[in-house]
Formats: structure tokens, C-alpha cells, sequence
């Protein structure tokens, strides 16, 4: 008896070993899975109290205060968005999306981004940082989150995002599903 | 006896599993830690021969030579910024601290940061690769070591910022305590 | 007979366990390598249509045309630059080098690269994200791979950037090894 579970625990502790190993690289499951929105509202000279986005930088001849030519090439837009769990613009705020998006493509929409969701609340605590190109015409785009702070620490995954509203060039909302695949 | 220890073995071994698992994915004790400073010196104008850093972008209605208003919301600063082994300006450099930082907010002092350590001396060689949030008005800050290369290949991890020193808008030190988690 | 089975059986797996670990920990050996070029033509005011990067930032006293003096510190040029599969500037491109270098020292030519490849084609799908510090008078230059989505899917590893061509202000060309450590 005694040498028969000794001969089929070891297998038992195979399986527990390969299973270990392939949940660090093969694990295409997200271990958490977040979905919130955020919410941009871009300085046009005029709305100072409500903008949560300037222009900061451009190519020669564009100004700061309209997004220049040839699909907005160059311009770096600084922003502090709110971050809300709904689509709502007017939800209370979980968290801020603070970072930059530089428009980088003569011929169609597309933005680079490097930015951060900082949470102080009850929901969250911590940060989650992101980089990744933003092909904006895409339903969907996939960027890299790279690594996280408190609630997050060293978290890393792949967002989601999906252009939820966009009026003009006055205010769009992006919806952001987040997939941790490490979680720590 | 053989038949005892046979039954005692695969529970020694699955206690090691478990433990190789864990380092992985649970171990929160980092695996190599670091105390650096970095010391910047805004370029005002003025001081052209001492400043390690300058603004490069602002909003509407700003300049490149004063932090903007706003609590510098949409200023770039890019740097170039000795570090040091202690708090003294003056101590010889271990590397330097190269990349950008945005103030972000408009009603409150924060940034988000891209840069590396770039490291080229005796005590260390290779980069660290940071981004994250800062808000400075917090005692600490956590952002992301996302990668590194040479002595720090591959490494991930967590910094903490604290401000050691502040002087108006004319030089200010960052303590950073790095945590690597990743070694490697 | 099956009691001896069952005594090297535990040291068996202890050997699979301990290879598994240093798979993830310590393996140097790259489990993807890929080798392309891409190509920049910066913007100075009369290239409209060739010109695939302009510069957005500059410091005080510098203008957007022209990089700036000193090592053109402060110059933060945004770029969407092909990459091709050889050094040649007319092969069809496989995808776009999408993001922004930061020249960010005020005695030598160094920058900090934040920026994606982006593929969409035959050859790949996806995207693979950068960030690091260039010093670019070095022969080879590592960066940070931190992040990729689609084909490169949560991948990690470290890129070797080789300038392959420079022609003055006008066209340079980056040999890019990219060695991911973390596939998935």
C-alpha cells in the first residue's frame, strides 16, 4: 500500500511541477481584469476650467492651441484625465490617467502614449504604468502595461483600448480593458 | 526505512516546489536593492554652464524659461542629472539620470517620468529603465523599474522617490531607493 | 524494484524542478531574435514629403528646424520611421518605428527613446515597445524591451541598436538586435 502512493505521488508531484511552470509562461488566462474609462477634455485657448489636456508641443508652423495639419503629426498633448468605472463623464473619478500622447503619423491617426493610472481611493490604491502605439483608427489597439505599484505591484499585462466617444477635437473618452497576465 | 522515506521525500520535495513557485511570484523580499541620488539644476536662462536640465515644451501662453503657472501643468523638462552615491552635490558622479519629466496636474504638483540611470564606472555598468507617476507632494513615491541592461539585465522592480532637497524652482534632489524584484 | 523507483524518482523531479526555475531565472540564451533596420529623415522645413520625424521641442532660444546647439540638448524630435527587413532605405517596409527620442545631454550626442514597432503584415502582427537611453557615439547601444502585444504578446528582452548609417542632419539609419529573454 505504502509503496504503491509512493510510486504514484511522484506523478501526482509532476503534474503540481509542469503545472507550476506553464502558469508563468503559457498562462493566456489574465489573473485580474479591470474595465474603466477615462476621459479627455483638450485646452483650446478658451475653456481653461474645464480642459484636462494641453498641447505642449508641435512641428514648425503649428500652434499650440489647434491641433496641427497632417493628422495632427508631432503635436504632444500633457494630460490629467478623470478615470471613472462607467462611461460617464460626470461618475465620480476612481483615479487620474496622467502622461503624455504624441500624434506620430503624417497620413492617418496615431499616437504613442506613455502614461500612468494613479488611484488614491477606496477602489484602488496604487498605479499601473502603460506605453504602446495607439493605431486610433483601429476598433481596438493593444498596449503593454509594464509594471504597477501598490494594489499593482509589478503587475504587467496587455490593455485594451476602444474609443468609446469622440466629438471632434473637443473632448474623446477611451475605454480601457486592462488584462494582467502577471500579477505578483 | 526505504518505504518511509519514499513517503517522506515527495512531501520535502513538494515544500521545495512550493517554495521555487513562490519566489517567483510571491517573493516580495527584493533580490538586489540600491540608495541613489540625483541632483538637477533648472536651466533659468542664466545658468546656462550649471543646469542639467531644461523646459523644452509648455503650454499656451508659457515660456521655456519659468515653470509655467498652473502649477506647471504641461511643462516638459528634459535632464541630464548626476548621481550620486550620498546626498552632496558635489560627491563624484556614478552616473547620470537622462530622460524627461511632465508636470502633469493643474491643481496640485505632479509629474510623469521617463528616464534611465545610465551607469559606465566601476561601481556599476549597464542602465535602469524608469516610468511612473510622481506625485511630489507625497513623503514617498513608487514607480516602475521596467527593465535594464548590463549589470541590470532584464531586472524589474519598484523605486521609491523621496525629495531630499527643494529650492524654489532652482535645484531639488531625489533620493531613490530601488527594489529589484527581477534579477535575473 | 519499485522501491528503488521510488527513491530516485524524488531526485528526478528535483532535478525538473530546479531546471524549470533557472529557465525563467537564469536564461540568457534568447528564446526569439529578430534583426531590422529603420530609417529617419528629420523634417527641416522644406522635406515635407520625404521627412518621416520633426523635431517638437527645442529649449529657449532654439527653433524647430534646425536641432539645437550643444549636442542639440532639449531637442525632442517625434518620428514614424519605416523598418525594413534589410539596410535599405527602398525595401518595402514590414511595419513603422513609432514614437519620440529626447536628445538629453549638453556635451556628447545621447537621447532617450520611447517608441514602438508596429506591425501589420505578412511578416508580423503586433507591436513590440522600447523605452531606454541611447548613447549614440557608442558602437552598440542597449535598450529595454518592455512590452509587446499580438505576435509579441507579453514578450521581454533587450534590444542592441547600431547606428548602420548617419549622414549629418539628414538621414540616419539604426541597426536594431532584438533579443526577447520572456516569450510566452
Amino acid at each position: 500500500m505504502a509503496s504503491k502512493a509512493c510510486i504514484l505521488l511522484p506523478f501526482f508531484i509532476l503534474l503540481l511541477v509542469s503545472s507550476a511552470h506553464s502558469s508563468k509562461k503559457k498562462q493566456y488566462k489574465p489573473c485580474k481584469h479591470l474595465v474603466l474609462y477615462f476621459h479627455d477634455i483638450i485646452y483650446n485657448g478658451s475653456n481653461k476650467e474645464n480642459a484636462t489636456s494641453a498641447i505642449v508641443a508641435a512641428p514648425q508652423g503649428a500652434n499650440l492651441t489647434i491641433l496641427a495639419g497632417q493628422f495632427h503629426f508631432g503635436n504632444i498633448a500633457v494630460f490629467d484625465d478623470p478615470i471613472t468605472l462607467d462611461n460617464n463623464l460626470h461618475s465620480k473619478p476612481v483615479g487620474r490617467a496622467q502622461g503624455m500622447y504624441i500624434y506620430d503619423t503624417k497620413n492617418t491617426y496615431t499616437a504613442w502614449l506613455g502614461f500612468s493610472f494613479v488611484f488614491n481611493s477606496s477602489d484602488y490604491q496604487g498605479s499601473i504604468n502603460f506605453i504602446g502605439a495607439d493605431p486610433m483608427m483601429n476598433k481596438t489597439r493593444d498596449i503593454s502595461v509594464v509594471g504597477g505599484t501598490g494594489d499593482f505591484f509589478m503587475h504587467r499585462g496587455v490593455a485594451t483600448l476602444m474609443t468609446d466617444s469622440f466629438e471632434g477635437e473637443v473632448y474623446f473618452r477611451l475605454r480601457v480593458d486592462i488584462n494582467f497576465y502577471e500579477c505578483w
